[in-house]
């Protein structure tokens, strides 16, 4: 389950970050790591602070963007600082590992996203996330270093992965397992989503609606809120389609 | 309740790792640091790997050895790995912190003691303490860095604290909760509601994308466990204007 996890490290600048991320990563049991644009390589320095963890480094995915990291996952959870208009979608440590063991657990693929030393996630980056995971640090001085920041999380992780492990050991009978007819449902992948806003977004500016900035990270907050199955995706496409097809019928009239 | 607890490394060989452990104490609240018979210095290297922790390092207590660091305490824990003559006296980070609170609530001063980078503690130092603290880390490789156990300690503690908090919280009389300053969202009436749904479903019958009675109730679903907030229900009802506004401007042509 903890492999169908995966931690993203945005444009991280000090490869020994890398190196203690990596590091901090195994300790509980993960293994994936991925660098979006990394502002470093993983260098001597990462290889020589990930002490056993080289693996870890090596095996590290670079990738050119955040959006390549996660193309492929249908849970995506972003690190930020306690921000109000996040209100809504902040879950802390413990509430990120429970709902992201959950989402593993069923198959899907699962991003946790961590941000650049200084300045963390940027907006546009956070709004791409279902949740923003805020660690319950002093408010005086909140100041947790990259890999500190990985190794919590990874603990809480592990904590909840040995948890279901426990809950497994109880076990119940061989009959009593299987199809419960109840299917959990599936979601997008975050490429999916992409496609679906930036599809939205054309198509309503077309009409006129869009004018400025304000709409579509309203959209977007909303959706990533409701977290949109993937058939309910599909009715929102198939109506976003119709208008299309309607416009295009009636372009030259226009 | 957090300053009765206290931190205790014993023989540190690398100033950063007291530098670190510093760090990783203060964001969690935590800031009484005592070092029994270190092998380096609160040196630069300690204060630069601080951060803004600087007083936790500077007002470090250093003593000659473990007893005089642990003298006045009431409850101490040791970290040690997972031995098996320890068996009866292990707890893991989450039951330490919650025993440790419950002490400290009481007055009592309470330390948690990290034995040396390579070694650990000795046998007869675990002997000094009525819990041995272990975490569970990856079997095959569960080698953590001493100031990252600091850190996950140091966030047990402070979850647990803050649990205490809130329960102290929910006891307060009314008249003592104020405005909090954060606006809670709007929502609309089940009747906006309503009119949303009957206008979405007139809007896209007549564009041929709602043909049977499936639909609707997915939609219903979504924006109900989405909890659709009023400035997002406008959005919504905007572009559906958009797209009747469209279609009366086209329709003698269609």
């Amino acid at each position: 389950m903890l492999n169908n996890i995966r931690i993203v490290l945005v444009e991280t600048t000090h490869s020994g970050n890398i190196g203690s991320a990596a590091r901090a990563m195994k300790t509980m049991g993960l293994s994936r790591l991925y660098l979006a644009a990394p502002k470093c390589s993983p260098d001597q320095q990462a290889l020589a602070l990930s002490a056993g963890a080289e693996d870890v480094v090596k095996n590290a995915r670079l990738t050119e963007n955040l959006d390549q990291a996660i193309a492929d996952c249908s849970l995506v959870i972003g690190t930020s600082a306690r921000l109000r208009h996040l209100q809504n979608s902040l879950i802390e440590p413990r509430q990120c590992a429970a709902e992201a063991l959950r989402h593993a657990g069923g198959g899907e693929e699962v991003a946790i996203i961590f941000g650049r030393e200084r300045i963390g996630l940027l907006n546009e980056e956070l709004m791409k996330c279902r949740y923003h995971l805020t660690i319950p640090a002093n408010p005086d001085y909140s100041s947790l270093n990259l890999a500190m920041a990985v190794q919590l999380i990874s603990y809480e992780l592990r904590m909840a992965w040995l948890q279901t492990q426990q809950e497994q050991d109880k076990v119940m009978p061989v009959s009593a397992i299987g199809d419960t007819g109840n299917k959990p449902p599936l979601y997008p992948t975050a490429q999916q989503l992409e496609h679906f806003f930036s599809h939205t977004e054309q198509c309503y500016r077309q009409l006129g609606f869009i004018q400025n900035q304000g709409v579509m990270p309203k959209l977007r907050r909303l959706y990533q809120r409701a977290r949109l199955e993937t058939n309910e995706l599909n009715i929102l496409q198939g109506m976003l389609t119709a208008v299309e097809k309607y416009r295009i019928a009636n372009k030259d009239n226009s």
